[in-house]
């Protein structure tokens, strides 16, 4: 049955105007990256509740990250957060790493959970505060240096809770004095994705509110500065993919922080609240890299994709195979997109036949595809599936609860 | 000057045709309901940061709660929360509370951070969880009866995260049950109020998601059920006096948490992102208690008001100082509007003059009021200042970090 | 390749435990009554741009309606607005309905567009007002009669934009009293449907602003009158498909006003925004049409499906027609859920497992389902390039601009 | 009782450190524009009701404007929208409004109206159109220069309704073109001020949707570009005041059109909705106009307020009268508060303290202030009575019903 679908499959792609082997490189291509805290008892402020079986330190979170990648053979790089994944030795932790067949992704300091950063870190009005936060910043440098990581993904907590609280703009000044010097550190081929959130964990105010913070920081600091776009990070209502489009044609969108969201920052498995703003967001990247301006597909292409949730009360392994398969569904659904038919939609002022020619895409049905590409990959066509049969979910459960609570 | 500003604003009152010493009786009159564990350590799901001087116990929530009424005279009782509170002997509490001046406000049930509610308390597909839940409730009310408290504040996180997560009527179902055997279990003069929540810690459907599916169920379970209006608890825009001169309209408004919000349940002090929507929800309960139907009045003047915030920065007495005076500040300047005017002007549906008669009462000064009305009670004219000169913030400073976390 | 496709369909669905005539014959079932209005030119507050083609009457209206289901098979209805269709001789017009093969379905009073309405129809402080508002509902009562609808669909634009501006609860008994009265004109098998609005074109209050407002009203009146679900009238992040549940189970939904919004009450077309929102809505209906209480069946098999959109920029038919058929491809992938897969994770507790059983519905093709159910109805495969190609559109080009405004 | 109340007033603002008489030269040098269309027949999409008295014609907009400066002194100059108040001869215009006592404020380009506009104007995918709307902004830029006007204030309704409905990309790059023709048009002491929207009349994507879209275009513009912000223009629960204080920062505040919202683009009265926002907004400007660089300061001193609302229900000359009070009772609330203090309490980290130090001075009663100021300036204490008593509004009755509707 599976081989009859992917040929009727092809078959009608190619009356589209699909060349499905362009797709199915694409989709070989794609690479997601998992965090190492996806993997641990995470919650709200209410309760974590403690799960059996999850990491507790590093090295497991990296060997249960391993296992992603084993059955999707698109998750090669695990994300670190400092001091989460702080180890001793960096070497020891890349010698890992590379035993397990994946590599350290990107470095995300942690500028809010010491004592000194309750009223800001890198805008802390006291002057020795941000020092300190400069120097962690630095000391992430260092370490993406040592292992081998070219990004830095940057989420700033800080912000104000009450009216009057801070003085904002000078905070805006101090930022941007910490983050020069962070950027004079940067070797030439590394980047800095500066995160921004509308709200949470701070109240009133949150320095870096929206995307055009960030983008005029990045701005200001050069070109391997970059934005990155949490899509739970934004007010209700706002169009995500506006966003993208937009940061990318001005060749500033570095990276994503991929999850769902229907309420705040909920961190839900990415797709599973609203598909087709996922789809959506790749319909623009897609474009963008069909794009005649070089440096915009040059940005596109260049876009990091990373996971970034709270499993509270899903099994960590699984909801994250299901996250990254939910990616991997939605940007094969945005590769069926035929672009030309949308052109010349737009050209002709067609509103229905251009909207026709996005949506319908999603509306099919890439089992097929993805099947066909797994096996070419060589990975289990089903990977949720296979890893529950591997066993391996019965062997962590060793681990007891009480594991990393990050 | 005091004295000056007092017989002025006296003057100016009654030329508007305000009975100012109805006023401040009905200002001596109010009292402000504060919960034991706004006075202990937290904070957001990234971190609690722990202050020095934190009771470490239920017992010392009572002293510092005892700070708060002493400088304010107002709040004479303490709501509770079960099993944050839980002690050994209850009447040792009792005795313990009563030797402080003040008494046991409501009980709050928790039936959210036992592992066994990861999916659901009263709600919970497993009949057993809801059988301890329930049980949990009907402990409740026995702990109520005890203490000699008379209203169980009921606050469900009860939701799911996902689409097809679990049965959302049949849920429905279940927690009905559930209440409806609690609800046999009250005493005549005790009550049950309902409180509803638009999301958090559940993030796809909260089964108490808004304040129609609590005034539902209050209804079905009879009299002695009424909503309790959380005013951090809504969608952005939400008309909340609306929804309060509703209620009222109906019976069933039982009481407030009280705390302010800009973004989702922020749970700051109260009053402080905009005290106008404060001011308006006083307008609404002022107007029904002038209603010519008994019923409403005594809906009206049966509103239970209690503070209910997350003071994850602030000192904690401090806090609820401030919280409670603006309160008071608030409901007197609500005090101050001539009702008389705004019916007249709505007779002549004279939209500008209508509003204008609500607004311009916002827009005084109340200090005089509040002074004059303070040093009748016998309590500071200035509370916080007060407190900050008695000693009571260093003395405590004894417990060091680390107290309760809830 | 139609045929291949759906034979594997067929295979595949058999293969998942899907019963395929019995999905066949629930989509024939289907019926989704579409809006006179929906074809006359409507814009925004800034401008209504008037388009070639559109019907200048009510009998105009009703021809481009009957294409509609001519090309679909699933629209023999069309909601009437009235005084927007009020016509001198309603058997006149049910003639010519009738002579189209098609009917009127839901009449729709008007209580917004007299100068009268200002500041409230059945809730206006002027009791001749109030008068003149109930004697139009009871003419609709009549109308519905004369021509045999058995829906009346009313939404109150009632409401306040300043605080004072009104007494709000007064305003609940007067609309209380309007209602009572109309429902007391109604024949026995005839419902009145009451719909609720967040805001707009009211800005501060709407007298029925939620699902719990218009429910207590369905309540107090009795069985015939049900809440009628416009999805965009909700606050942001508001879950719909919970108040769909919520109401089944209170058996007082009574049916929906279509439409899609990313913002406000947006009225664009219906699944073009968020589709899995829609799939999801239908996922609870089709919960309830297999629950064991009959009367929770009834409800859910009772309710009735209408759009109402503002074609701003669209061509009229067109956009009806790819309105319908994105409530078709929703309501068709909701029923390829297994509900007993869902019910057994749910039973089970595994979370992943239930949300996996109705998202991966959704990212099925239906198109092959769809092409052969329409087939087997004797209607154009693909209904909106059937009717491009008939000339119809080129026919009524001859109206001119300058149609109807509503 | 007036004259006690402001002794009363002074001396208690001397006791804080505030100079009355500072605050009393600033309350003198604030000039609020109001806009032509704010005199005219405004409604919602559903209706716009009529009303008796509303100017017939642009220069009887000015003559009610007029009235607006004669009672409080602060509105001497009109915004005008081009085409709406488009006149054959504007020198013509520019006499008669010179003879009320007034000037002609920010011409308002229209660039949503005409039907070519219906899918963009300066982005539509048809370079005639763009050619057309750029045209019609090198005709304003030309408008200006003839009545003597500095600003140009630019709202874009640009956008789209679907996904894929348009590129994006493109879009960006076609207004750039455009904006930048119009820039190289201007006069050196001439301003663009860039308006952003979050949505409406579009309602997928809005070319410029935010502040940061209207700030990068400002900033590839020029010097003499800058950002304007309407307060009704944000998604829910956006700090608008953040946005205020960082453009100031970034010298690229230029102006606001004050109005309130609830939901929405309201429209409604500024200040009625949640007058501590307006009282934030001016926090942070005040703040800025005391920072020690200058360009900030100029910046803060250069911002024009202007009026953008829709007197949908209200009477038109005393819904400006109000909104033009309300603007200057926050302004004067905001006055008092101590800067100093607040520094003071920020530099020691005082969270409560600094909060405490602005929230006071909007619980303040500037009632004798105005009073004083009115009296100095020679304009009555109470200008919505005054213009009650004058006769005006009947006078303009004789214009009966039907004026302009814009």
């Amino acid at each position: 049955m599976q081989d009859r679908a992917y040929a009727l499959f092809e078959e009608q792609q190619k009356a589209r105007g699909i060349d499905v082997e362009a797709v199915k490189a694409k989709l070989k291509a794609l690479k997601v990256e998992t965090p190492s805290w996806g993997y641990a008892d995470q919650g709200t402020r209410f309760k974590t509740f403690q799960k059996v079986g999850v990491p507790r330190n590093t090295f497991e979170k990296m060997e249960d990250a391993a296992q992603v990648h084993k059955y999707t053979g698109i998750c090669p790089a695990v994300a670190i957060h400092i001091p989460w994944d702080k180890v001793d030795d960096y070497s020891v932790l890349k010698r890992h790493v590379s035993d397990l067949g994946i590599t350290i992704g990107a470095i995300n300091p942690n500028l809010f959970q010491d004592d000194d950063y309750m009223l800001g870190s890198v805008t802390n009005s006291n002057a020795a505060v941000r020092r300190k936060a400069t120097d962690h910043l630095l000391e992430c440098v260092e370490i993406a240096r040592t292992v081998g990581s070219k990004d830095i993904s940057m989420w700033f907590a800080d912000g104000t809770n009450y009216p009057g609280q801070a003085d904002i703009r000078k905070r805006v000044h101090w930022m941007h004095e910490s983050l020069k010097e962070m950027y004079g550190a940067l070797d030439s081929d590394m980047r800095m994705l500066i995160e921004y959130k509308f709200f949470e964990p701070a109240f009133y105010h949150t320095d870096l509110a929206d995307w055009g913070m960030a983008f005029n920081m990045a701005n200001k600091l050069g070109p391997q500065a970059q934005v990155l776009v949490d899509t739970g990070h934004h007010a209700q209502g706002t169009n995500i993919e506006h966003i993208v489009a937009y940061l990318i044609g001005e060749y500033k969108l570095g990276g994503f922080h991929f999850n769902s969201r229907k309420y705040a920052d909920d961190d839900l498995i990415v797709g599973s609240v609203n598909p087709y703003e996922l789809f959506l967001i790749f319909y623009q990247i897609l474009d963008a890299i069909a794009d005649s301006d070089a440096k915009v597909r040059q940005t596109a292409e260049g876009i990091a994709y990373m996971i970034d949730q709270s499993h509270n009360i899903e099994e960590k392994i699984p909801a994250m195979l299901r996250s990254v398969m939910n990616v991997q569904t939605q940007y094969a659904k945005a590769l069926l997109i035929n672009l030309d038919e949308v052109k010349d939609a737009q050209e002709r002022q067609d509103v229905l036949g251009a909207e026709e020619a996005v949506r319908s895409a999603h509306e099919m049905d890439v089992t097929p595809l993805l099947y066909a590409v797994r096996e070419e990959m060589g990975v289990p066509v089903e990977p949720l599936k296979a890893y529950r049969a591997s066993g391996y979910g019965e062997k962590i459960a060793a681990r007891g609860k009480g594991g990393a609570s990050w």
